[in-house]
C-alpha cells in the first residue's frame, strides 16, 4: 500500500509500505476513505516532535471502512463505516475510566506519532472498540473527518474547559482550524460576543461568516487595547488561546476579567511568562489540555441535527496520491487560503 | 483612640487617632475586642503594597462589639458581637451577586489597605450588613479571629479552587498560617495523603500535628524529587501554592499529575515561568484568587461542630497596646515559632 512517510525533519515521501495487519486481538485494520493534514503534522515535519521516528506514517484523522478486526473486538466488524479518533484509548486504565483518554496508559495520541498513522491506504487502530466510532448511515463522511481531532479539540479544550456560558463575552486568539472549531462550537452555548483575533484578514473574514461578532487583526492594531475597548475596559469572561506561542498567551492573560477563564488550546514549544503579580488577585482559572475526544458522539449528534456544519472548514480536496502536493498547499495556508484539506483514497 | 499606623516602609507607630464615625448610612463602627497581624501586614511594612498611604491604620482581621450603626444597616445593632471579614462587600454589584466579594466594585480588600483597618480600638466597617457576621453566643471569639481571613483563604483559594476530593493525594507548598489553614480545611474532604513542604522544621512538625501525612523540608532535599518518590512517580492530584514566590510556584507546576489542579494562594510580586511546553498536554487546571470570604458562615458551623479548631493556629497573645512588640515577634516568626498572634483590646 501507499503511505506518507516521515524521514526526519523536512523529509517526507509518499511510498510503498506493507499493509498493516492485526497485531493484538483488540486491533482493527481500517481502509481509509478520507483523511486530512493537521497543523501538528507540519510541526512534526519541522522536527518539533522528536518522538516521531524516521519511517513513521503520519496522520491522526480520518474515516474509513473496517477491513479486519482482532478476535477481541466486539463493537465493530468487517465492512463497518467508522470515524477514527486521533486519541487511542484502552478504556481500562485509571485515566480512561475518568474519560481522560488523552492520557491513556496504553494509548493517547499515538497515531502518526508513535505508531503508523492515517495518511495511508490502510491503518491499524489499536483498542478499536474504544477508539473508533460508528458513522451513521446518512452522514456525510467528509464532514466527519473534522471530528477526529480539530472539532473535539476546539470544543473540549477551548469551549468546555473555558466554561463558555450564555451571555459571555469571549475572545478566541487564533483563527486557524482549531480556533475556528472553538468558534463554531462556542455557539452551542450562546455567548453574547465572540471576538476573533488573528494576523490573517482572510481567516478573520471567515470568522465573521462563522459567527464572530468582532474581529481584531493583531498585526494592524494592539489586540489587548482593542479588546479592552470593545469590552468597555472590563475584559472578557473567557479567552481561548489557539495558537501556541508566548505572544498569544500574553494576549489571553491580559484580556481576561476578574473571575474569568483562560483556556489554553495551543501546542506550546516554550515556557511563557505568567503574570502572577497581576493575576494572583484576579480569581482566574487557567486550563491546558490535549483533547480526550470524549465528545465525538455528542458532536456527531450536533452534526446530525444541523447545529454544527463541520464541512465549513474544508477548503481544498486532493486525492490521497496527491498528498505530497497537499502538504505544500497546507504548508502555505495563508496564501492558499487553506483551512482543512480532504484527501480521498479511491 | 489608639491605632497601629503605617508611616511608609519600615515605619509604624502605635498612636492616637480620632475614633471613627459613621460616614455612610450603611456603615457600622465596631469596638475591636481581638485582632491579629497578617503576613500581608508585613508585606505592607516592607513597602510591597504601595496603595497603602502614610497614615493608614493597618489590619483586616478581628472580632468586636458593634458601637454604632448607620440608619441603613438592618442586620446589626449596637451591642452585637461580630466577626469582621477581611473583604468588604456591597452585596449589590455584579461581582458581589456572583459571591466574588473580593472584587466588589465598592469594596474588596480595603480594610488596612485603602481605608483604616482593625489594629485599633475602633474600626469603621462600610457595607456592614454584608461585611460582618454574627458570632454565636457560646463561641470562642478568639478562635473566630482566624475566620476573618486565613481560614477562608486557605479553604476557598486552596482547597475549594483546588477541588480536593476524597482519596486525593495533595501537596501544600508553604506551612505558614495560610498553608496550615489549607491543611486543616482540606481534611473536610478526606484526601488520602497530604504532603506539606516548607523550609522550617518547626512548621513541618506543626503540620504533622495538624494532620499532614508526609512532610518535606525543601531546604534539606529536592522537594520535587521527594514528592515524585512519595507518589510513585505519579505526582499529586492537587498542589497548593501557599507562599507567593517563583520557587514555590515551580514546585507546584512540576509535581502536578495529568488532569490535576494547581491552586495558587500566595501573593506574588513577580511573574513566573510557566512551563507550558510541558503542561499544555497535561490537562491541568490552575487557579488564582483573592479570598471572597463567602465560606465564613460555613466555617463557623464547622467550628461549632468541633470539626475545625482554628485556635490551633494561635501561638502568641499580646495586649493591643503591646502591638509594636507583637509586630517584632511576628516579623521573626521562625525563631519565635509564631503562627498567629492574638491582640486583645481591654
Amino acid at each position: 500500500m501507499k503511505a506518507l512517510v516521515y524521514h526526519g525533519p523536512g523529509n517526507r515521501t509518499y511510498e510503498d509500505k506493507p499493509k498493516p495487519a492485526i497485531q493484538e486481538t483488540t486491533d482493527a485494520v481500517v481502509k481509509i476513505t478520507k483523511t486530512t493534514i493537521c497543523g501538528t503534522d507540519l510541526h512534526i515535519m519541522k522536527g518539533d516532535v522528536p518522538a516521531v521516528e524516521d519511517g513513521t506514517t503520519l496522520g491522526h484523522e480520518g474515516v474509513g471502512i473496517i477491513e479486519e478486526v482482532g478476535e477481541g473486538v466486539s463493537n465493530f466488524k468487517e465492512g463497518d463505516h467508522v470515524l477514527i479518533s486521533c486519541i487511542t484509548a484502552c478504556g481500562k486504565c485509571d485515566n480512561c475510566k475518568k474519560q481522560m483518554y488523552s492520557h491513556c496508559e496504553d494509548g493517547g495520541w499515538i497515531l502518526g506519532h508513535k505508531i503508523d498513522g492515517t495518511q495511508a491506504e490502510y491503518v491499524r487502530i489499536p483498542h478499536a472498540d474504544t477508539s473508533l466510532y460508528h458513522i451513521p448511515e446518512d452522514a456525510d463522511e467528509e464532514a466527519l473527518v473534522m471530528l477526529s481531532d480539530i472539532l473535539p479539540t476546539g470544543f473540549e479544550v477551548g469551549v468546555l474547559n473555558g466554561k463558555v456560558k450564555p451571555g459571555d463575552v469571549i475572545a478566541i486568539v487564533g483563527a486557524g482550524p482549531i480556533g475556528l472549531a472553538a468558534l463554531l462550537t462556542a455557539q452551542f452555548y450562546s455567548p453574547a460576543e465572540i471576538i476573533m483575533v488573528d494576523l490573517d484578514d482572510n481567516r478573520l473574514d471567515v470568522s465573521k461568516e462563522f459567527g464572530a461578532t468582532d474581529t481584531v487583526n493583531s498585526g494592524d492594531e494592539n489586540a489587548i487595547d482593542k479588546i479592552m475597548e470593545l469590552t468597555d475596559g472590563k475584559g472578557v469572561d473567557v479567552s481561548i488561546e489557539a495558537v501556541g506561542i508566548p505572544a498569544t498567551f500574553d494576549i489571553c492573560q491580559d484580556i481576561v476579567k476578574a473571575g474569568g477563564q483562560v483556556a489554553v488550546v495551543g501546542v506550546h514549544g516554550t515556557s511563557v511568562d505568567f503574570k502572577l503579580e497581576e493575576l494572583w488577585i484576579k480569581n482566574i482559572t487557567m486550563t491546558t489540555g490535549l483533547v480526550d475526544t470524549y465528545t465525538i458522539p455528542m458532536l456527531m449528534k450536533t452534526v446530525g441535527s444541523g447545529k454544527l456544519e463541520p464541512e465549513q472548514l474544508i477548503t481544498h480536496h486532493f486525492k490521497l496520491d496527491e498528498i505530497m502536493e497537499a502538504y505544500d498547499t497546507f504548508g502555505n495556508a495563508a496564501e492558499e487560503k487553506a483551512l482543512k484539506i480532504i484527501l480521498e483514497n479511491k
